[in-house]
């Protein structure tokens, strides 16, 4: 299966810098998440903050994360983010990032996250759901 | 009117810090924040995650915040935050937050927060509240 | 005397929201951040990560910030942020932000920021310096 | 081989958490880094921010980190981090972290990191370096 990638370019911002002058580890993780929402919504065409109520659920929280940074990405880069579905399984999926800095890949990671809703039998609690067919259509590469 | 003075320790992290290797400034406004939170456990031995149960809030949002910067702040610096209430008003009031390192104060800021409760008549919106008297009286230091 | 405005557009990450649903205070001192640092690149025609070294100097700290949240702004929100200088002094300098989320005012915000240099008496610290005139003339309004 | 374990307690702030009222998952990796700090300082006795002087080293960065997230944790809640090196190999190592809430595994994960200095060829440039036997040793649990 082929996915549709989706592409946004974000710059390196001061704040997101350490002391060594180089991206702090978990701001990667935030590129990730911001990327996720924004494949969801070249996808469904839907707005995120909409995506709950369009598909009566109540998010797609992460269950797992993982990165590996190969080069340093440093204050002013511009970062190109190109991030695909890995794998759609019953109620869990997988996202693809890839960080690419003047064409080189510089980080590379992915999420692991459910469909879930509000459980009818404790609305305190998240259920997993099947993630729907034609949810998953959308995201097939024309 | 002499308040209650809450005093907490942090140590500055990695991941504060910016790449003129001092903390970056948004940083100082989650001390404040925290520090606002653990003021307001200590006034009202009230766990900050039950302030709004316990008195019918919807929580103290922030409608405004400053800070200072007098002495750089460094990776690894132990940072004592000394937090009191500047000003009680009708349903507003102030935070005052110094922050000292070795006994320098390095950075001095305030937070002003409103006492807010779900609006009966609109229950999306939130309405400011007349603070109980017996709130302001936890905060007065003995 | 009337400054240069640079605009430039946001959107509200996830990740930048706190469990009432509305940006966490100390992301809208991010948001400065960068936009002053966007108001430079557009006044000095110079990238952020090469404005030390094409004006010998070690940097822009801030020694002052401050922000009234006026409305809630939340996930998925554009904002637009509007970034001007407020005053030039002899080596200190105000930036001034207004964030507006369809047309409101909903945040408005300001930095102190030094030109600053380093000590030639003492390569570990860090001394103010005069603000070029050549700079001040770059950020006026056409 | 059996490590040192380092515990340290932390405190879940209310910036921390998403708009779920869970905890927003870059923050964990932020939680792992200062872990990985205190870690290091518990085992060699120099501060995290003498380690580069002490050890003639540039800095430890990271070159992966993965977690997994199994039970939501929320603001207020005080989370045992317990932290330990997963393998040491010629010049990098891992570390793994487990998070604790009331004794339930919440969230575990792992880092790897490489043991750098400057390249004296090219001091622009960083490059691993063996990891001293006598700071191996000083990771082994008494």
């Amino acid at each position: 299966m082929t996915y549709l990638v989706n592409r946004r370019q974000i710059t390196v911002e001061w704040g997101h810098c350490d002391p060594a002058g180089i991206v702090f580890n978990s701001r990667f993780f935030e590129y990730f998440d911001t990327s996720s929402w924004a494949l969801f919504q070249a996808a469904l065409d839907v707005q995120p903050s909409h995506l709950g109520a369009t598909f009566d659920i109540a998010g797609i929280p992460l269950v797992g994360a993982r990165a590996r940074f190969m080069v340093p990405v440093r204050f002013g880069d511009a970062v190109d983010i190109l991030s695909t579905i890995g794998a759609f399984r019953r109620s869990s999926f997988d996202v693809q990032h890839r960080l690419l800095v003047d064409g080189t890949l510089a980080v590379e990671g992915s999420e692991t996250r459910v469909w879930v809703a509000v459980d009818e039998d404790d609305p305190a609690k998240l259920k997993s759901r099947p993630i729907p067919a034609e949810v998953i259509a959308r995201f097939k590469a024309p």
